[in-house]
């Protein structure tokens, strides 16, 4: 199994080798050589792109049929007609607060009090647009957040280092070496429920380990940043943290005593970073980077835009993360946002390019 | 503080007794009371309702004012104009499956596979026909989950007997004695994570709490119907229902251990039912019994339905669950629903009455 992290109690023979890894690429490849090419493709093949145009709302004609878009450029309402129809593709609500406020509390949540590294130009039109026209909507909820601290379970090459997760009672909430989105919306439920952060608590001795997140230059620099908390004993700690400090000791104590007994963790399974945590210890807040929201317009498996009373909506397709529902409740795993992309928008074409060309 | 359960982790102070309560009512009073004299009131002052007539869409004119309703009333369609505006108040998407799959995971999880107590008629045809004219919508994901046995703390007049919930691998998960939606929130997601049941795991020293859900008889029928089992050791227990039995001798241990050293949930701070569980112990399937689904049509404080791109949409309003948002990410206690459709249709009606009449 490649390119995605243990998900707890999901048999690991269901998944196959196929995301975020390419040839020559490894594991930190962002999805460029795949773009590029693309790009390039459509470039040869005599497609324009406009730049600095806003599409700002659909045109249908009498039939109800999606013919051509209206767009903004430089300060110019202009009309756009479509030979074929119109494809949506500008990505999930990602930075609209209100949609987000509306539909996906864990997006609001990212984009209110957390850190967000999705492109500010995506701000749900394609959604908003559809949704102005009686589209349905579907697969709000969920969102793809990230940290590269805590969350480091990107796919199962990279471990994540003795440590764990607790909630502001001090108790261990979720198994942390899952895939990053799975358990940062375990995260984002704790906190909101307690109205109070999170903490990964490690200890001296994990700071050995190969995957640790940080190096001695680096953690001695988050020490002085007040990012990276330290102390001696794990009751001072929950002190400096105002996190309930038998609860925490108890915690530590529960995981030290399965390292023990068979290095087995009975509380949620985890699978690697099975090893003791040993003093001085740390705490690490919890900040969630959001990489963008799930959900959108709901679509056929031809990529064409559904209505609200369940018929399609003519000459009118959403590709990646603009359509919702294909996936779960939680981001399965890195890569899935940019092949849903590749996957939908090629449906979408397909089907579009056999339609009669409009008037 | 009445009519409501404990919140885990929200001050009780700041809870006011109102809810579900009134005068020579009692706890167990389910609205008729209000719904009566409502519907008495609105009779006397010359309202006329009916029947058998099925609302199926919105009419606008050309200003996009909402003017009318069609509707279908005995095989035959009808034009109906609105003096002032139209009130959508027909609930939220309780049984509407596919309404459900795409916006309301655990309203889904509800009508595939537990019970369902709404009205059949509740089928979302309010937010289905605002988004077919480009309403907005929000406040999805949340529903009104209640049991009668495992979620009887609808409010703190009726504490929970001494019993915990745990999942399939016999962990606990939740603060039992929660208000119903709070904890049932949790079980969905635990049912959905591992893919099982969860059970609500009492002894027979529990059967003597006041509030048992059981007595006697009603305990022997259950047994004997197989809803609730029965074994003479934890272990035991655990292989018929089929949970890991190392974890639930553990919970229960750490349970009676929490007893004993004090009467304190060191788990989940639990307030209530605090009594050592003691053999032979039973288990009970937990079952979720939905009252409806939370969310809606986006709504201002006048209850004027909002379009998606933020204006209101003239003379369309929606009131109770037909409106979404108004209520958080779980039910907060037992008569916030009949409340919320007072208090909007109050809001909806007072606003449309000073509107210009239709021509």
């Amino acid at each position: 199994v490649y390119g995605h992290s243990h998900i707890p109690y999901v048999d690991d023979e269901l998944f196959a080798d196929r995301i975020h890894v390419y040839e020559g690429g490894g594991g930190s490849g962002q999805g460029v050589v795949l773009t590029k090419a693309l790009l390039e493709n459509a470039l040869a093949k005599g497609a324009e792109i406009e730049y600095e145009t806003t599409v700002t709302r659909l045109l249908k004609n009498e039939q109800g049929e999606v013919i051509g878009v209206v767009a903004k450029q430089k300060d110019q309402e202009i009309y756009v007609k479509a030979k074929k129809g119109v494809i949506l593709a500008t990505a999930s609500i990602d930075t609209n607060v209100e949609m987000a406020k509306d539909m996906s509390p864990q997006q609001y949540w990212d984009l209110t009090s957390q850190q967000c590294l999705c492109s500010p130009m995506n701000t749900g039109d394609g959604i908003r647009m559809a949704m102005e026209i009686g589209a349905a909507v579907c697969g709000f909820g969920g969102t793809i957040d990230f940290c590269g601290k805590t969350g480091a379970a990107t796919d199962n090459r990279v471990p994540v280092f003795p440590s764990f997760i607790v909630n502001k009672k001090g108790r261990r909430f979720v198994c942390e070496d899952a895939t990053y989105a799975y358990h940062y919306r375990a995260i984002f439920q704790q906190e909101k429920q307690f109205n109070g952060p999170t903490y990964m608590i490690f200890g001296e001795s994990s700071l050995e380990a190969e995957t640790s997140p940080w190096n001695k230059e680096t953690l001695a620099k988050d020490l002085e940043d007040g990012v990276v908390i330290k102390a001696n004993s794990i009751e001072e700690l929950a002190k400096l943290i105002d996190v309930d400090a038998a609860n925490l000791a108890a915690t530590l104590n529960a995981w030290n005593n399965d390292m023990k007994n068979g290095g087995k963790d009975t509380q949620f399974d985890r699978v690697d970073g099975l090893k003791p945590i040993n003093g001085p210890f740390y705490a690490y807040k919890n900040v969630s980077f959001n990489l963008g929201s799930l959900g959108g317009v709901k679509i056929n498996t031809n990529a064409q835009a559904i209505g609200v009373n369940g018929e399609v909506i003519p000459r009118l397709y959403a590709g990646g993360l603009n359509a919702g529902g294909w996936i779960g409740n939680y981001y399965p795993g890195s890569g899935t946002a940019i092949i849903g992309t590749v996957h939908w928008g090629r449906r979408a074409g397909a089907h579009a390019a056999k339609l009669t060309s409009l008037q």
